[in-house]
């Protein structure tokens, strides 16, 4: 009896240990759908001259923000409606897209880093006031994880590095190629898209781990 | 130069050996999209007294095909329209759904093998001639490889055995808890829904491989 309490003692150690370790190396999840990102001189064309973003709801990463304002994007194949404008307002136009909208509007975007937007397709966009047909800047974001230097050196990884992502539950599994971004303005948080959060059985409450 | 060519030859014989059992261990992929198999009672009260199911395609499983009939699935929050009827006709009805799918309709569908419909919720389906209230049916498809007790030898597995994939590509990794599902009248090939083919960036020219 007194060797299995010191088994349940000893075990019970362990197990705080494992979980406080899993706890401060847990990463949280940010689920993103479709969204688009406006240049200030298309923000004057499709809603109107000078024309300022109206905050909706500020996201995790500080300064980011859901707009109110939505807009259409159109392809040869399709359009998506209430394509949700994300704030603040960027050097250049880019609109982030499901790989299942590819198909939807027959526009061909690769998997690139946000910013990266050479040799993309552009799409049709519809405002309330206007219409900008974008030269390029449709891509679908590589998963990436947001963090500042003090994060990056708890995980022990770089800028630009390339890591796994470890999924827990049923539909759990190991995402590749993730892409580790450090910035100081950034909170720490892991970016999928919808797809691949639904693919791996997530939430927004659930938690990931570099492997 | 004669050992440069010798381990030119040997690189290539080591090359060849590894290519051929990359290809004598991958497995097709079919993609699937939200779907619907109906009983032949629900069949009647869609469509019609006595209605025959119209074959629109083969599908790679034999004896399974699309149909030219469609129907619209209906739950507290919405609907989707165009959901394509598979056949044959199967003894209970089932509905297999997206992930995102819930979201749209309001239902929880699990993720649950075919045929495991217990405890699962229903839906309203509509077709050209009827309505049925579907108590129970709705699932998300876990995915499975489908195979004949000849593949399940060469591959090493048994029926029901849980098996990770590995996918290679831009959006690769590996996926846990993919069923093994082995019978004589089924065709080789990895079954995964859109979602899942879209977040690792498959299309239904990639093959998978058991990890």
């Amino acid at each position: 009896m007194d060797q299995y309490k010191e088994f349940a003692k000893l075990f019970g150690e362990v197990l705080a240990e494992k979980q406080s370790e899993c706890v401060e190396k847990s990463i949280p999840l940010g689920i993103s759908n479709r969204h688009i990102h406006l240049s200030q001189k298309d923000i004057d064309q499709l809603f109107g001259r000078g024309y300022q973003l109206t905050m909706l709801k500020e996201l995790s990463q500080p300064g980011q923000y859901a707009c109110k304002e939505t807009v259409m994007i159109c392809g040869p194949k399709g359009a998506i409606e209430k394509v949700r404008v994300l704030g603040p307002a960027r050097s250049e136009t880019q609109v982030e897209i499901l790989s299942a909208d590819c198909f939807k509007l027959g526009v061909k975007a690769p998997i690139h880093q946000s910013g990266e937007i050479e040799q993309t397709p552009g799409v049709t966009i519809i405002g309330s006031q206007g219409t900008v047909i974008l030269e390029k800047g449709v891509i679908v974001a590589q998963r990436h994880i947001h963090m500042t230097p003090e994060d990056a050196e708890k995980f022990g990884v770089k800028d630009k590095q390339i890591v796994s992502l470890c999924l827990l539950g049923i539909r759990g599994g190991v995402l590749e190629n993730t892409i580790v971004r450090v910035n100081n303005s950034f909170s720490l948080e892991c970016h999928l898209d919808t797809e691949e959060a639904n693919a791996m059985g997530l939430s927004s409450q659930s938690k990931v781990y570099i492997n």
